[in-house]
């Protein structure tokens, strides 16, 4: 461990000062003379500076641990990696790897291989970790494959990233008999469960009612990942298996059953509208506003949501795909911190855990719980009140309106929304005609032309690329932790004196990808742009190309869609 | 079923008379009326062929079963093929999917794929056969899904092609403790437990004598596929391992048991040599002449051969690689039909199992039971005689040689390997120079030439070439079958009258691989050329590509190679 620390710091300083590499490229010809060297030689002054490196254990390598990490640059830190498992997953992908469009392989990436040529000294642990004790600054770990090994970590900073789990809404039989698809294992599952009812649906003696039943795959959530499931199992079944499994293709039988009224509902209502009409040509039997209520080892039960008709679908395989619920160690968290009556751990806006010093957490696991103008705004009212004249003029509101923006993100997605362009615009819509930049408001004035904006706030939705920009957006702030806090770049502190060491999390949304199978997707693009089609397909593959997280998995991504193409999908029982 | 069939009989037509296939296209281009046709159309005379169809069933999709079911060309057969596996897997690539230099994936191929576009009738069950019965000619067999689910299936000719299964030599705790490596699930427990150990053995508070225990990796049996296996487990090691684990590299220690005096015994000396050396400098442990006596969860206890001291060594994973033995389900065939004191399946020359009509074994789970030319001495004598003058002229003889080579193959081989060209040469033994054309032979002295020639008989190796050799000799057998029965091709039949109608199976050996890792393979050819290094590492590389059964395998596993070169292998647990 030693060495390494010592070899990161050298490398770093050449880093910093180029010419030093030729002399590097010296040494090192030597054969690790230099760390050699080193370790007999170690100053002390290195020694002392290692005891005070912070450290920070993040808890999780998914979208939001993992964009941490790859953030980080700040050599000050020594962090300790916690997750049961030793990838990241590029998750958008796992609906392809169900049917094998994609290997499982080609979506992971080590952990310690993204890390590994960082110069901050990160070390892995596979583990999970079972209880956070905020008082004492430790975690409490348990080795994944040998539950009798525990073990206990102290930190500085704790990174809380460890996702959500699924949500079954206490139905009954879903654990027992549902098939998930949030991890790379519930995709190999998949995959091995349809082939398997294939083989089953092919057995001589079976009779045709079972062999029927054998054959009827249900997605149980018409979201993004349900949707796209369904259809990546229909051009598996109609492209591929149909040839295979000739006897018994009349048979096979799609359904996607959602509680709402349409599938999709996140999304603009033209791709709703061509989503619900592909599937319909595709023969995927589309059942909204039905809502499961309980499921067997060979029917699932609806109820119609209008009518309350009760009906049984049977199955061959079910999947499972609703919404996330809070994994039970963090429920624990939470109410060892006060957050009691919370669903979800909350955060401030800058990500760190309310009621805790030190714990941020990010991801699906955590949402920003965000501050409400109308709470603080008499303390906003008395900071912008500048010559305490007890009336903000126009020009004084104007000065803090930029810290107010900083700090309040939902006024300036108000005036965005409202197509304002300042102050002015925000007074008439409460003073009416007499606003004027001359204008001074009371209190009660400032209140009402403020008295909107809350309702512009709104949760971020549980997405890679909502955790992909915490993590990126909290390994800024740990890099420049230090530059922050002896010039903060913040908004002013509304209810106390200075400024915010670091602006809070801001959301930047991309566009959002709907693939709808036979090489057509649906993408809403920022701006309200919607392009639905095969040209959006491509689009769909060039931006999931681009964001594969190693060289490695790009190259095996690319080759998976490229040998899908030319051979078809494998139906191999492996 | 009826529309494939007619559909194949079409097909093949066709084929025979290309010029017909300007009409199908045009017809074809109606969209399916052919098919449709000839459904409303179907005239009595094939339905009557349907009916006389010869059911043929396999056991197995391995190497052997994979081979006969793609040399079986001939339509007068209604095949049926049952296997627990739904798949061919290229099992001389399994060492490497153990870490995954080539991906499990990529050397599978399913079986539906491979019989498809035959213009054979196949089907396919996924089950495992668990009683054959030879007396109503039926299969029994287990869904292997659903234990519950049972069938039976009626054959006129049934293909046993089940393989082995692994020999613990019942050694206790073999079973429990061992991994093993003869199927594809083998080779992926084995590439997750090496993760796994690493894994382990980073956790920070494992004691560090454990946390050399689980780095020790244990391979018994120093066979081609052991010595395989320790060899890329060691490349594993120390080109990607070392990389992402340094904190433990120092532990990890790779030992090799094997019971012989050496490893690769089969191989010529050159060979066995340079691998002990090469071993012994990579740094793996090679512990010849050492038995396993006993393993427990965590410790091998070993028993030197010579001294009969016994030791214990601690491990994190071992591998038990050390030979084959016969499945439950054929040791019970073989009491039903009076093979009693055998280990293996006995089976005549032309692969008909001993005490069966209609019943053929090949592959590992047979072997040939070669008839001694000493057993039928008086008959050969008798037949060979043709003027029936008690005494045989050197040309009788002459006149009876080539059959006795047919029938009896260690003639030949005896001739070969003692150089001699003809009968007068082997008289020349047995008579000295009294040898001469003209010469006349009593029994005795006949039986004193042959005296020699049994010793030349042995089994023929447990291997792939082999089972793929006899799986297209007896498809070939079956492709001929009537043509054979009218016009038979054999060797005369020494104890009866008449001739085989086939000639009986030959096995040609073509040589074989032994990789030692660090891109060097011990290639041993036929003409006992013996190759070892980094061009036969190439001559492997050629020939396992060309040998893949389909495109598909063939590309995924050549981009495998490509992909190892570039970006190491992958550590991901999944």
């Amino acid at each position: 461990m030693r060495t390494i620390n010592l070899y990161e710091r050298f490398s770093r300083r050449f880093r910093e000062r180029p010419y030093l590499s030729v002399a590097l490229f010296v040494t090192s010809v030597s054969g690790g003379g230099l760390v050699a060297y080193s370790e007999a030689n170690k100053p002390d002054e290195l020694l002392a500076a290692d005891i005070k490196k912070k450290r920070v254990v993040v808890l999780g390598t998914g979208w939001a641990g993992t964009s941490f990490l790859r953030n980080l640059k700040n050599p000050s830190y020594d962090v300790q990696v916690i997750s049961p498992r030793n990838y990241f997953a590029f998750t958008p992908l796992l609906p392809s790897v169900t049917v094998g469009t994609v290997e499982a392989r080609s979506v992971v990436e080590p952990i310690r291989n993204i890390v590994r040529k960082k110069n901050v000294n990160v070390d892995y642990f596979e583990a999970e970790c079972f209880k956070i004790d905020a008082q004492n600054k430790k975690v409490y770990c348990r080795s994944t494959k040998n539950q009798e090994e525990e073990f206990v970590v102290d930190y500085d900073y704790l990174v809380v990233a460890m996702g959500a789990r699924v949500n079954t809404f206490n139905t009954p039989g879903v654990e027992e008999n549902c098939l998930y698809l949030k991890e790379v294992e519930d995709a190999q599952k998949i995959r091995r469960k349809v082939i398997d009812c294939f083989e089953k649906a092919n057995l001589p003696n079976i009779s045709d009612e079972e062999r029927k039943r054998m054959l009827q795959f249900v997605v149980v959530g018409g979201g993004p990942t349900g949707v796209e499931f369904a259809a990546e199992l229909h051009d598996f079944v109609s492209e591929d298996l149909v040839k295979l499994y000739p006897a018994v293709k009349g048979l096979v039988k799609i359904s996607l059953l959602e509680a709402t009224d349409h599938i999709l509902n996140m999304f603009d209502k033209r791709i709703t509208t061509f989503a619900e009409e592909k599937f319909h040509r595709d023969g995927i039997d589309l059942k909204t506003g039905s809502m499961v209520v309980k499921v067997t080892d060979k029917e699932i039960s609806t109820k119609e949501r209008k009518s309350g008709e009760v009906s049984t679908i049977p199955y061959g395989m079910a999947v499972w795909s609703t919404g996330i619920a809070t994994r039970p160690v963090v429920m624990d968290f939470m109410k060892q911190i006060g957050q009691v009556n919370r669903r979800v751990l909350a955060t401030d806006e800058w990500l760190r855990v309310e009621g805790t010093n030190n714990i941020y957490a990010l991801g699906d696991c955590a949402t920003i719980n965000q501050r409400k103008v109308m709470e603080d705004i008499s303390a906003i009212f008395k900071k912008a009140d500048q010559d305490n004249s007890g009336t903000l003029t126009v020009k004084e509101f104007q000065g803090a309106l930029n810290d107010i923006c900083d700090r309040y993100p939902q006024v300036s997605l108000y005036l965005k929304n409202k197509n304002m362009s300042g102050i002015v615009d925000l007074l008439k819509e409460s003073k009416g005609d007499a606003a004027k930049e001359s204008a001074a408001l009371s209190i009660e004035e400032f209140k009402k032309a403020l008295s909107q904006v809350d309702s512009q706030m709104k949760n971020l939705p549980a997405t890679a690329q909502v955790a992909a920009q915490q993590g990126s957006y909290l390994a800024d702030c740990f890099n420049r932790m230090d530059e922050c806090e002896k010039k903060p770049e913040g908004p002013i502190r509304f209810r106390e004196s200075g400024r915010h060491r670091f602006r809070p999390f801001r959301y930047k949304h991309l566009g959002q990808f709907a693939p709808l199978g036979g090489e057509q997707t649906a993408a809403q693009l920022p701006g309200d742009w919607v392009s639905i089609g095969h040209s959006s397909q491509w689009l769909w593959y060039s931006v999931y190309a681009s964001k594969q997280v190693s060289w490695r998995t790009r190259s095996l991504v690319v080759s998976d869609w490229i040998r899908r193409f030319i051979f078809g999908r494998d139906s191999s029982q492996i």
